[in-house]
């Protein structure tokens, strides 16, 4: 029996199908459950999952619009050949549906609109208290954030010793988790925060595993593993601003997933998901192959932001530098530069045409650090980066390709479209400057100062190879537009 | 005959023979002159020069107090088997000797006063008029510089368009210069510089060839750079105070001197100077193997300078960056950074138990950069780099051992000697530090605000492992001293 039929979903919204089965046994473990969607010729097989007391869900984000049908399929006969249909319309106003990789270094929303990425991290945030959650989504109401990292699992780490006040599995003998039995309540709550940040137009980077753990979670078996993907692909797949990271620092769980593990575990996720999602992963100091097949981009942890442009080569992929250091000053380096410092690196990495991730971790005396937590931003580098954003939301669709024709742009960064171009000087204060212009047409010359968050244009326009007088001071941008 | 007889001359000051010999010809080539210096046990072969007008001489630096003999070795009847004795004495005031590379990555004076090298560059100083260069000596007097980058040559380069008082080779047919005819009024000259340096305790790096030329200087053939570099050593090798580099930027000139090529005179210049003087190569982009054992110190330019103890590391020899960029405005990427960031890079270089250079590049109405031609110094930076010396020299002698012993030195600069450290943060600003400290024994902290040239002890004394409790500041430095 399904309770959803004959509705209206907008593209990239969630269509359920709910299913009343049964409550005995495990059925987490013992009942499989799915459902084929099919529009015109296509068919797509997904996943669903058991939400506890006896109800099974099976979930669908359309990308088409126009009438669907969808028939279940299961091992048990009351979930088995249920069939209904509904009909796709138009998305709302917002809706401008899941991100995708796009012309091959940076991404795009399905309907189009450029998605250029810039992240931040907190992630416990669910796992604290509801009025820290709902102090954080009111600090990211008025960030510059689109992309959130955010962990499933809850983390044991200096700073992060609070119990969650839900877990991902439900209690089983002698007080340990019991890796068979997922708890829906937490990823009820979990969908929640999903679509809070989704409101606020915002990409939920999901952690599916990291080693900083006092639970177990760490260390479940291969099978468990396994399991707890799936069930997790069922759950979320269909959330349009979802992305899957396999891990946060997988170098330090290799002992209980090798390497082959990693990637079968990549594998599943790339399998179980039918909307291709972003799937990466994130190192500490072991590398991940970025270049294999199921990786969609590079998310990496580097603080020497001036090699991105390297990095992106090396990986042919977007480059999504998720940790280049966090604003703060707890005593880890990782955790301890200087707002000035992190927009140094946001301007390197976005100016190079790669894509970077903004943290806070200032001391606080409850141990509040956004980095983890959330709640309140202290730093002065959230101004600088919504200004960043919004100068390259003013750039021509299609991202940045890195400028590379001569020996000293390893040493400044800049990067063109067409005759668009941004040119980052960092430490360097030329008075004068000539390098990186267009060759041919006419074009306006901004100077932008990354820290005053100034743009002063030169007056007039320029055409062709010419000699720029500069203001000479270091920490300068310039943005060229071509003069219409 | 010899008009140098039964004198008196300071250890590592100028014993010089002078002879009377032929004119005829050119003896600049007919003729070989040296001879041999006996002390004791010890027979050391000098070679000498024709200075024009008949006038030879044969200059000897004497490493030990005592008496000495002498006997002249020539082709030419008159100047052979001449011979005569001096007495050496004790060296005066200001008088340390010359400098040898000490503790396999550090430098010390001959007396064993140690030598923190913090130089500078004027590359075409000694081609100036007379004014500036009284200038540029009148500046260094008041700066923090003890080794100055020079060439022999002169410069033909961007604000460096004017023609040299003297030529260090005659004219010849055509205008032209003449390899076969060195000029003695320009070494006389250049010997002058060299005195006046020394007088201010600097060392004189001589840069021996550089491919930035018009009048044929970059491209004489093999046969004459040997002749040039066997006068000019036979010349300058009894000056304490010189060094021999090579080339600025010989990569550049690898048409005409190839890499074998300048093994050979790397290897001339070795064999020709008795005294050993640190030798080094200067690159572009190519770096040269300083593992080769004619080289005593690695003299790079790079800009990078995080990666400063990789290199070290690399070629276990002392680490000069005589080129980590310079303090300027000028539309060069190596001639534009800020102030701030060059007292930055100079932080990380000796913080890291290396040594760096100082460039200065600013715009200048008569093209007069100190970079090239010296003058006034205009920057901000060489009063930071005058503390930072100060503090250097006030570090135990042996000279500083980078810390490498965890994952995050790396991005940071920290070295030490015994329970002495000296740690940097950059860009990092903990408010708690715990890393790198003395695991036993009490000592003292001081806190270094690197810009603002103040120093700050923390209250009390500490000791081993402890948590330190600091401004929460970019740009600052610990030191650590321990507590007798």
């Amino acid at each position: 029996m399904t309770r959803s039929v004959d509705q209206s979903v907008e593209r990239w919204d969630i269509f359920e199908v709910v299913l009343n089965g049964p409550r005995e046994g495990n059925p987490f473990v013992d009942v499989q459950v799915g459902a084929t969607f099919r529009h015109k010729h296509r068919a797509i097989a997904v996943d669903g999952f058991y939400d506890g007391d006896g109800i099974y869900r099976v979930r669908f984000m359309p990308d088409t619009v126009g009438e669907w049908q969808y028939t279940t399929i299961s091992n048990v006969a009351e979930l088995d050949g249920q069939s209904g249909s509904f009909t796709c319309i138009a998305p709302g106003p917002g809706n401008h549906g899941p991100v995708h990789v796009y012309n091959t270094f940076h991404f795009t929303y399905a309907d189009g609109t450029p998605y250029i990425s810039v992240g931040t991290t907190c992630y416990a945030w669910v796992h604290q208290t509801e009025q820290l959650q709902q102090q954080t989504l009111a600090t990211l109401q008025n960030a510059p954030f689109n992309k959130m990292r955010m962990c499933v699992f809850p983390k044991h780490y200096p700073y992060n010793q609070n119990e969650p006040a839900l877990h991902p599995y439900l209690e089983g003998a002698e007080g340990a988790r019991d890796f068979n039995r997922p708890n829906p309540a937490f990823f009820r709550h979990f969908e929640r925060c999903v679509l809070d940040l989704q409101r606020l137009g915002i990409e939920a980077d999901i952690i599916l595993f990291h080693p900083y753990d006092r639970w177990g979670y760490a260390t479940m078996t291969p099978d468990e593993n396994r399991r707890y993907l799936r069930y997790l692909v069922a759950r979320l797949a269909a959330y349009r601003n979802i992305w899957w990271s396999m891990a946060n620092e997988y170098d330090f769980m290799l002992k209980t997933i090798p390497l082959e593990l990693w990637d079968e575990l990549f594998q599943t996720v790339q399998q179980r998901d039918p909307y291709e999602h972003p799937r990466s992963i994130h190192q500490a100091h072991l590398d991940y192959d970025y270049t294999k097949p199921w990786v969609t981009h590079a998310s990496v942890q580097k603080w020497d932001v001036i090699r991105s442009k390297a990095w992106r080569s090396q990986y042919q992929k977007p480059l999504v530098n998720d940790e280049p250091e966090y604003e703060g000053n707890i005593p880890y380096i990782w955790g301890n530069i200087s707002a000035r410092e992190l927009v140094h690196r946001f301007w390197v990495m976005f100016a190079d045409g790669t894509y970077g991730g903004h943290g806070e971790t200032y001391l606080h005396p409850e141990d509040i650090l956004w980095w983890s937590k959330g709640g309140v931003l202290h730093g002065e580098s959230p101004a600088r980066i919504a200004f960043l954003r919004r100068i390259l939301e003013e750039a021509p669709a299609g991202g940045l390709t890195p400028m590379e024709d001569a020996w000293f742009w390893p040493r400044i960064s800049g990067s063109s479209n067409g005759n668009y171009r941004l040119i980052y000087f960092g430490a360097h204060q030329p008075k004068q400057w000539s390098e990186g212009l267009p060759t041919e047409g006419r074009y306006h010359v901004d100077v932008i100062d990354t820290w005053e968050m100034t743009i002063t244009p030169l007056a007039g326009t320029y055409e062709g190879k010419t000699t720029l007088t500069l203001p000479g001071k270091p920490h300068l941008a310039l943005r060229i537009r071509p003069a219409e």
